[in-house]
């Protein structure tokens, strides 16, 4: 949502294209489709107007007033794009809905691509299932019960409507052999897990700073304290896990070994979008002196990820306009728990971006 | 003084060689000389000897007490190199004595080559003085007055007698136009300056991390709260003026522009070797939101200095011995004020590092 | 300022009176005049219109939208009550006008009691003037040259005017023994020094709860981060060393010894009005364990100070009205460097405010 | 342990009493019987010798070296009075057994009273059982079952032996009708519970600050990072409830509402004994601007338990000598979770704890 409002003041020039990555000089390239090329429209569970939503982020000092009063008009056209989820009697059908609507969506706009971005509450890790092995089995299991999580349904409505998908979030998406199948058949490249925005952002340039000085770290403890929707979610301890988890793989990767302490996660409705996390970290050096360091982050999540939604589908676009199939490793760089075998440290993992797009301006 | 007892304790097995960057398996290389290899002399403006001076490092917290005990028997060995500075009544004659000192080190040790590492306190900006723009006129003016400020003494000795140079601290050192060519002439490297322990430290990985996200930092202040020597020293104004401006030095190369705030240096006595340094970061992202983060350091000065001494002698002396002369901009990684046109932040750093130790050992 | 718009704000019943100590059910009494009976005037060096300095304060964040909103259309009253300083050719010919102006005040708005308020910027401390030591000096004095700082010469000009004086800021106001004989002549009473609104709030309950569980407190420094007009005017370091004394005189009062370290202040002019300030403290417990504590305060100084200005009229006024003259040092609640010899700890400094309410009624 | 250990090094004058508020001036009384007055015994569920926990505590840094050493020679006998728990076929019987420990204790030590404190690790909280309700039903119950948890048990006995009992920790301890019921038949006083080291007792000030000001804390969130015996304790989610529940009382008691947010507590073995704390209070002041604050708390949790445990033996055997029965609330000052309807904040806590003393002494 504030990606949209932002998408729009940032074309009428209202405000500098802070946050967004692919507005750095160093990521310049043809390849990329402009910000003003960029049509939204989307599903949404809930029934609050949009403009309803933009003074909400205007009450609660994530949206200024300017912008926002700037794009108000523009919101009637950006609203008629959004509508409630589909629902069938079954999931294939469910599913069949959704690519239509997206299908509809890419011609009645006169698009070349839709890039298909989840950017919903977090999910608990699904129960396994036979079904997820492969794609025929899927499509059986899925005309007679609801076995796909809403993140997987819709990397499914995506596939089969021809477009590409990007997971924001911590939640399964197109994480499951029968969706890989899916994509591979139909040539689709994918993106994901779980935008990376704060605490996990700091971490990926902390724990290689610890790992380059040989300092051993003996403890990492972090707590994050969240209002808003995401927040309320997470309440939910099932989620939760799936988001911890996703927090603290950072560490393993870039220290090589697990260091003590967890990432906790509290609900407190009143910090509402500007989340708080608080992390300590212990650490050896020379001769075993026993060191400390801590750190607050204080940042609004909404106008963090906003502008890397808009750099996700810009680079997601172009990577399906230059035939690229399958995981899209490159972009590691945007996310907590990015797919393949890549770096976690961000400074490799911008390397490896550069270098992706470079490569896209050379096609 | 860390640096010996540790190396010492480190050859003996006694400890994991944590904080050593040249321990890591990425810097591995023939080309170093290995830490049992190092032999450990110098002149100390202190009269307080080796025994005692371990003895309080260990009441501090510093010195853990079983590397300190294990090593008591060799103290004697070590204080026998340590000579007090040497004085004559003129600075050339002065230099002269101190590259006697280091030649007779030399020979008496049977060793290779000698790397000069000044690891004293800081001193204030000298006073130009037209003398420093050529060996000749400095030393002319340098057999009738005191012109170089001590770092630069030793500089200079140390280039006379063939000797490479790091200068670890904020001070002048070798970067004096005469002094570079005296180096030049000699065909010698020389690295420095200001080893980079803490609160620049993480600076190098955050600021970066800032940038490659496209958030504009505001303002980044800091206040830097340290006991011990050198807190004593740099309760001066003058000194404090020269770390202070090295200190934020990190911002404006990896930013690319300078935000507001400073840093602030305090001594305060019963804080001791144990530095504490409190950051507030304030920036801007996406539309114009003011997001902040703050960070506290507390890391004992020593130990994190101690093990890079090692390093850049190690470093150093394998330039040296690759024939390497002029500054050694590789070592940026170590500096808060490197040499050279270079990169700031730490992980291109590292790059360049790496790349340095691979290049030493393809010769 | 803020004091101002909040009252009318408060008045309306368009907020709830927070920040207003007079306002808990413990200092209720109808000896206090009613916020809705407060009236106010004043002298501004700004040339800045209170309708656009509102702007301003919803623009930073400081004042919410909806109640200055809400308040717009008696901007003009207050506007209409604000003069420009007035200037004469002698500081005796000055303060005749200052007083005159708030004689004219009190008749104009048929008000029984005039409180002059000084929440000007903080000054440097006086040259010490042989003429401060009594009266008679003083006005020979000030009808040749310019010898008391502004903060004095408006607590002689209420003085003279017959109304008492709250000096809310660190400077010399009426502490100067000629104004102080001046108060008693017109049997006046007068408060200060230096509003507690943050830091040194948050040192007045701290220091005593290290005191009372006998813990020795060894360093306690801090650093205030500020922007805004005071934060400007403190970049000043005569202005400064006014201030960071009042900061610290809590600490020697409440633990019986001055712990090591300062109170550092620095101006950013980003930070605005939202002050951040960090505070180290270091401290040893049983068998001399060393411990530790630390503290952020982000705190908006108009917020917290404009309450506390509504009460100090409001108890000033009431005292007044009793008859009380001299140094009202049961307010010592509300101030940094208070009055007379008085406790220090706010829980002790609250009892003594509790009992002087119940006092006023009592009459 | 750090007790009698502390105990012993302060009688033979090798530490000030720091940390011992019953060593202030303002609590100095005849009444209390001296420290050097002090027999220490007790019963121990590790089977650790004495000597080998002081010498881990000096390895962490917990106790210093100097004072551990100097009381190496008295550990043999103060080792010879600790024992295991009895064990016996009944509840009763056990509680005999408990009884006559005490009791032999006392007599063979010529000692005039013995206090009973539980410094037991947390218990989660007892089912509730019919028994507690009455001394006979509980008496019956114990004739056959295991209906009370530990700390009650030790309660029971000490009460049947005529023992004051102190609670140091949150378990139920006293706090059953039936022991209640006891402790009036025996004309006994007891006190608890759960003894404020850290984070509660800087709660206990903070919160009548903001309560003071009228300023109102919307969100107050907490994490408690702790290892050593304690912390593994407290990764049982049972024990850690009745931990959580007892740290958030004080704000409710003292600001009149309960703010947001929890107090969250979690097992990082590699903390140690040095517990790291950390607190985020948002809270609205003047016109409902939002503001902040952060502490972090890094104390050492045996260093402040010890001094208080010497406290409350020295107070509940000054008020048993004066014939108090039943709660001690005036020793409210201590605990987290006081006895009876009394003040949370510390100061008035502390003006009670003082008039007790004095009264102490009057008899």
């Amino acid at each position: 949502m504030t990606s949209m409002v932002g998408a729009t003041a940032l074309r009428a020039g209202l405000a500098e294209p802070l946050g967004c990555v692919t507005e750095l000089p160093e990521l310049a390239s043809p390849a990329l489709p402009g910000l003003g090329e960029l049509v939204f429209g989307g599903h949404d569970i809930s029934d609050i107007t949009l403009e309803k939503k933009v003074e909400n982020l205007v009450a609660a000092g994530v949206l200024p007033a300017r912008p926002a009063a700037a794009v108000a008009d523009k919101l009637d056209e950006l609203q008629r794009e959004l509508r409630p989820v589909p629902t069938a009697a079954t999931q294939l059908e469910t599913a069949r809905l959704i690519a239509q609507d997206i299908d509809d969506f890419r011609r009645r706009r006169g698009l070349e691509r839709v890039v298909v971005v989840n950017v919903s509450s977090t999910e608990p890790a699904p129960v396994p299932h036979p079904a997820f092995s492969s794609l025929d089995h899927l499509r059986s299991a899925m005309a007679s019960s609801a076995v796909l999580p809403p993140s997987s349904l819709y990397a499914y409505a995506a596939f089969s409507a021809g477009c590409p998908f990007v997971d924001f979030t911590p939640s399964t998406g197109a994480r499951l052999p029968a969706l890989i199948a899916l994509a591979a058949e139909a040539g689709l490249p994918y993106a994901g897990h779980d935008g990376k925005t704060g605490e996990t952002l700091v971490k990926s340039v902390l724990a290689p700073m610890f790992a380059l000085r040989h300092l051993r770290v003996r403890t990492w403890a972090g707590t994050n304290l969240l209002g808003g929707g995401d927040g309320a979610n997470l309440a939910d301890p099932a989620a939760r896990a799936a988001k911890s988890g996703s927090k603290q793989r950072v560490l393993k990767e870039t220290l090589g070994y697990q260091p003590q302490g967890s990432s906790h996660i509290e609900y407190v409705d009143d910090i509402g979008d500007f989340k708080t996390a608080w992390d300590l970290i212990t650490f050896s050096g020379f001769l075993g002196t026993q060191m400390r360091m801590e750190f607050t982050w204080h940042g609004c999540d909404s106008a963090l990820a906003a502008p890397l939604i808009l750099d996700l589908a810009r680079l997601t676009a172009a990577a399906h306009a230059a035939g690229r199939t399958g995981p899209l490793t490159e972009l590691a760089f945007f996310f907590k728990d990015p797919l393949g075998d890549v770096p976690h440290g961000l400074a490799d993992q911008w390397a490896r971006l550069a270098a992706f797009v470079r490569g896209l301006s050379d096609v």
